[in-house]
This record gives C-alpha cells, sequence and structure tokens, in this order.
C-alpha cells in the first residue's frame, strides 16, 4: 500500500530529488522555476515516466510535469523510463507514462519498464494515479493505442486513472490521455501540444491530492 | 433483477425519491438484505447499468451490485440500460456498466445509452468513479474489448477509472476489468464467475467512497 | 463464402445500381466521373458505409470511394448506414466501414447496424476484404478506437483486414486505418484529409480484386 | 514487396531449414511428422514466432504451426522470438505472432522484437498474411490486448490480417485471434486450447496461399 514505502524511501527520494543529475525535479530551465522549497510528507509526488529518442516526448513530459506542479503542495520527479529506481515507485502518489509510437504501440524500452514492475522491481502501485501521454508521427498510426496500452499497464497493477478534462464554451468532458501528432500536417510538439500536455500532469496530481490522507487538510 | 424488487424496494424508492433528492438505495430482494436506513446526504451512490437478453448479463450486474454493498456506507441502484433516466447519472458517485459482446463491442443500446449522455441527458459525469464489465461465449470474441470500450467512454466523459483487485498468496495485482466467459469450456455463470463480479463493485464503492467529501468521516 | 450470393443476388445488385435512388455508384457529382460500364460477374465490388450526422464522415466515405474506383474493374456503391440492405452484403467483395467518434467509439447507429449482421440480416462476411475510417473532433477522442473497433467487427465476421499503405522517400509501411480530425487545431475535412481517405478504398478493392476468382485475368 | 526476396533469400531460407539447429520446420518431435519433402519456388511460407518463458505459449505456437501445415503447399518455420534472423522475414508469405501477457500486452521482447523491424530488420512486410495469439494467466488480464496489438503492429507495416474461423451446427464466425487461459479455473494447455492454436495457423496460410502467384496451380 502507499503508506508502505515508509520514512526510508522517502529519504531516497529526497536524496533523488537533491543529489541526482539524472533527476529532473522541476521545469526544464528555461520556464519559470518555482521557488524551491523542502518536501514534507504530506507532499503529493508524482513520478512523469518517458521514453525519448529525439526529444519530442521529453518535451510533452516536461509538460505534463509543470501541469502537476501547478496543483498546490505537489512535488514532481521527471525520469527518462531506464533512470527510474525501484526506490521511484513505491515512493510516488501518482505515474504518468509517455511514450513514442512504434509500430502501434509503446517503444520496447517503455513495455519492458512495466515488465520490470514485477520482473525487477516487484512493486504493487494498487491506489496510485495514472495518466498516459503519447507522440507519433503519423495521424493513425497508434498513438491512441499506446495511451490505452499504458491505461490498462497501470490498472493492471491496481492504479486508479484519470485523463485530462476540458472545457469548451459551456460543455465539459474528458479525454482518456493525450497524444501529440509529431510530423507533417501537424507542426510538430508546439505551444497547442504542451498546453495539452499540462492538462493530465494536473488532473493526476488533483487526484492524487484528493485521495492522499492529510493532504487537503494543509 | 430489475423486477425483483418487488413492491416494498419501489415503495422505498419512491420514498426516497420523494425525501431525498439526491438519494437512492436497492437491493434485490432475492439477495441478503441489507437493514432498512434512511439514506443521507452523505451516502456514497453507485449505480449499475447492464444490457441483458438473456439474463447472463443481469447476473453479474447483481454480483457488482453486491460487491458494492459490501462497502459501508454505500448504496447501490442496479438498472437495465433502457430503464435509466436523466436524474440517474448527475445524483450517482459511481457508475459500473456492463454489457454482452456483440461482434468484438458493447451491445448497441449500450452504444446508444452512452451517446445519449451527451444527445439526450447533456450530462457531464467529472469525477465520478467508473468500472466495467463484459459477457461473452467465445474465449476471444472481444470480453476485453468491450471493457476498454466501456473505460473509455467513461473517461471521455470525465470520470476516474478503477478496475478490481486480487491477491494470490503474497502478491497482489489489479485487472482493467471482469470478463465472463458464457459457453462452453466455460460452464456458463456460476460462483466463479460471480465472486470476480463482486470486486469491481466493491472496488469502484471503495474509491467513490474515498473521494466523497464528509463520507469518509461517518 | 463469397461464392454463395450467387446470380439472383446479383441481379438484385445491379438492380440497385442502376435503379435505387439511394445508391450512389460513383463518384460525388463534383468529380470527374467514371464512363458507364455494365458491371459483369467479374466485376469487383466494394462497398462503403458509414454514419454521418453532419457530413464530414460523408465526405471522407465519398473519397474512400474515389480510391477503390482507381483501382480497374472495380464497382463501388457507397450507403449510408441506415439504407444498407440484406442484399447488399454477400453481394459485395470488400466493406470499408466509416463513423464518426461518440464517446471513444463508432456511433450507436453504426453499432447497431453491425449488430445487425447477426440479428437481422444473417449474413456471414467471411474472406470479404474489409478497412475501416473515422472522423472526430479530439485528437485523443478515440478516432483511433473506432477504427480498431470496426476492424475486430469485421474480423468477427470473418474478414480479411487491411489499411492503407504508404511511402515516404524509400521507406514503405501501412497504418491500420484512416482518422481525420475535424475541429481545430486541425482545418477539418480537406485535401489533405481526402487524399488519406483515398488509400483504403484502394487498399481493399486491389486486395479483394486479387482475391477474386476470375478477376486478375480481365 | 513479397517479390523482392529473390533467390538469394530463399536461398538463404532452405539453408536454414537444412542446416540450422535453431529453426524448427516441423512438427514438435513427439508429433506424427509430416513426410519429408524439399521446398519449391512455389511453396507458400508460414513463419511462427512466440515469446515463451514456461512453455505454454510454445506449445500454442506448435499448434499453430500443425494448423498451417494442414494446407496443401505449405511450409512452416517456428522459432523463439530471439532466434529470429533478417532473413526469415523477407522470405515469408505468412507470419503468426504469440506472446503471454505481460501487464495487459505482449511481453517485451515481443515489442523488442516488433520495433526491431524497423530499427534491425529494416523490412517491409506488405501484403503478407498475419495473424496473432496470446496465453495469460488471468481472465481479464489482456490476452485480447495482446492479440490487438499483434495485429496492429503487423498492419503498421502493411501486412493483410485474418484471424481464424468458426462454425457452430449452421452459424460460421471468425474471431480476431486465439487467446487461451494458463491458470485456473481453466485447467491450462488443453487440448480444448490447441485445437484453438491450429486454426489461426490453417487460416493464414490458406490465404496466403490464395494470394501468391502460381501457389494456386499445383
Amino acid at each position: 500500500m502507499k503508506h508502505s514505502s515508509g520514512i526510508l524511501s522517502f529519504c531516497v527520494f529526497m536524496l533523488l530529488i537533491v543529489l541526482s543529475a539524472d533527476a529532473r525535479l522541476a521545469a526544464p530551465s528555461s520556464a519559470p522555476r518555482a521557488p524551491a522549497r523542502t518536501p514534507s510528507f504530506e507532499d503529493v509526488k508524482i513520478l512523469v515516466v518517458y521514453y525519448s529518442l529525439t526529444g519530442k516526448t521529453e518535451k510533452m513530459a516536461e509538460a505534463v510535469a509543470e501541469g502537476a506542479r501547478e496543483v498546490p503542495g505537489v512535488v514532481v520527479l521527471t525520469k527518462r523510463v531506464e533512470d527510474v529506481t525501484k526506490e521511484d515507485l513505491p515512493a510516488t502518489d501518482g505515474i504518468v507514462l509517455g511514450s513514442p509510437v512504434y509500430y502501434a504501440n509503446m517503444a520496447g524500452p517503455m513495455k519492458s519498464f512495466i515488465d520490470g514492475w514485477g520482473l525487477r522491481f516487484n512493486v504493487y502501485l494498487g491506489d496510485k494515479v495514472g495518466g498516459a501521454f503519447a507522440t507519433g508521427g503519423e495521424r493513425t498510426g497508434g498513438k491512441q493505442h499506446v495511451v490505452v496500452s499504458l491505461i490498462l499497464a497501470m490498472m493492471n497493477n491496481g492504479m486508479i486513472i484519470v485523463g485530462p478534462t476540458h472545457r469548451q464554451g459551456n460543455v465539459r468532458f474528458g479525454t482518456f490521455g493525450v497524444s501529440a501528432q509529431t510530423a507533417p500536417p501537424d507542426a510538430g510538439i508546439g505551444e497547442s501540444e504542451l498546453s495539452e500536455a499540462r492538462k493530465p500532469g494536473m488532473r493526476v496530481a488533483s487526484v492524487a491530492r484528493r485521495l492522499k490522507p492529510g493532504a487537503d487538510e494543509k
């Protein structure tokens, strides 16, 4: 359960944030950075994990992290899929996964990371909150199948799933995730895509905060 | 069963409608019935909606409802898809949808019901908790595609999604829903299937209870 | 099997083409129309079936039909989902289905049409060639889930499935279907979308032609 | 294109069959073996590729191969996913992929193999015929999502997709693939599962044979 991580893994989490060169606690350096603060027990911790070869999915991951940080009391850790450690997973309250499309599914390294939940990390992610995003060059190449696949993987480890929500005039609705087209006719990752990517970050963080005992009272 | 609740529960239902603007209670008469109690504003309300031609999906729906009622402070309304009214949807805290497989997807009447969220009911289900189940005669006929399709529909209306969780020895895990094989080589809907069906009911009710302000303090 | 349709249903097919006001044999009136010819036994017959409320999916369906007609020896029938008759289905060699996204899945009338394969038409579509397309306003609203759902439905009736194929420089690849975004940031159905829509029409027709005995010898 | 493999790759294919210890041309040693024959240009070549840790998926793969060999003029190569070489893929007329379920999707090594179509092998599989199967212990663990994922991957490389077909009394229908439950309440891989697994082998081989020029005339 989410409380089982305890002080030890929390300290590891802190250390990671403070020391690790791979860990990215905050906004990309070009973005305005939130004032440094010391995470506390009650902080809601969101982990954004992505695979990226060309940097497009990484840009989206950073926007997801930005969205999560907009929720008060939330700290965000953004990691490449190969950098995630055994300690990162139990310490988190919410996880957002992102991958490019390779043959209508997530990239192999993301799939191997997920398999590692059982094979390497032996971790149960029950009641943590999850969301997903994908990038791809083709209009019908499988971006949405990537999002669905990431959702199903998280559900099979007991997670609670949310997508971003939207408002158009008086109409409110949701989507099951975010997918960005990275090749023509779309112009690639621009402000429109980044703005969409902030939403699942915000939603995952917000629902994780509501579900975390003690987090609402701050 | 929809008709099995009988006059008593119908009166209770009427009372609910008359007395409480929001609360709705029902329990199938054949199931062990919880001692009568007056629903209050803080009750967590779960709606189980299903389509059933042969009665198999209806049996599963009743087991889902049983599972939900095992969570303290939860009242459950079970309805055939064609009986759901505009008032049922906003009043609920959690929804579990179930359908047989027709050509690898939910039955047409379930799809038309879902389309009605926008076209007839004009309802936003944001932050309500959802789960799904399916029945089908074939091993690879699409039961899981039905479950995924129901999940995605609920996410596109802003819902939060959970599947059942399981424990085998020391291993804990989840699944994205429940699917029951209703034809050989499987023996049809038996205690094994019904026991599985109780789980998403319990999980949806339990997460809805955690998310409902005021519901935990009782 | 595909040969079982026989002379009678072929004549019905001919009659439909010649007499029916609902049948649309050829290009939309604004497009250059192929010279009239009398279909023969060896003609490969492609049926394009769509649901459209606003006309966007209809535009795509017409482009699919245009693509199919580019294959020699192919005749195309384009029909709204509610206009398809029992005779249309066995008489065809290939079927392309298209629907807008409603709550991350095909529109209810398309699902009811598909259910009708068993419930109303009692038709086996074994070895006919199928393809699918979708339209939708949201980037991650479920267009691809519609395409996958249409594919799985056709496979569950015994059909052979193909998507369009593409060439970019020296690289050749396929996609599992076509999906068109019909709202901003995309500009709606333009030449780019229509050009994509022609491809599955061409591919379904081309593979259906290869599979039809006698069709290659012309 | 399928003809581009040429004499050279065909000879490589022959050599593989004759020499390689890893290649398994025929039935498992315990099954009655078809009389040895020399493959010719007109032979339809089917490649069955699987990932298996416990041997269950391997048993299913062997049954798939048995089914394919029942079609006259077909030779079958069955390979573990890690043993497939660059030469195997262009030389084949049909491919059946199988994987166990890991977190509601194919196992990582199968995904990496598929990514290798572009990254390692640089191979276009256009117009080859494909089918898929999955194994898994859970009723709703994602076996069908594995089958769908394998289908979509093959379509994104230009393949033509078929599932097995079935007959129950007078009713004929198809399914989009085969999935075997390998844990209770199901008894594991038995004759019932193996009998199902033969069907996609037979269907893929049969459609590949119809599509191969010269193969029908024998």
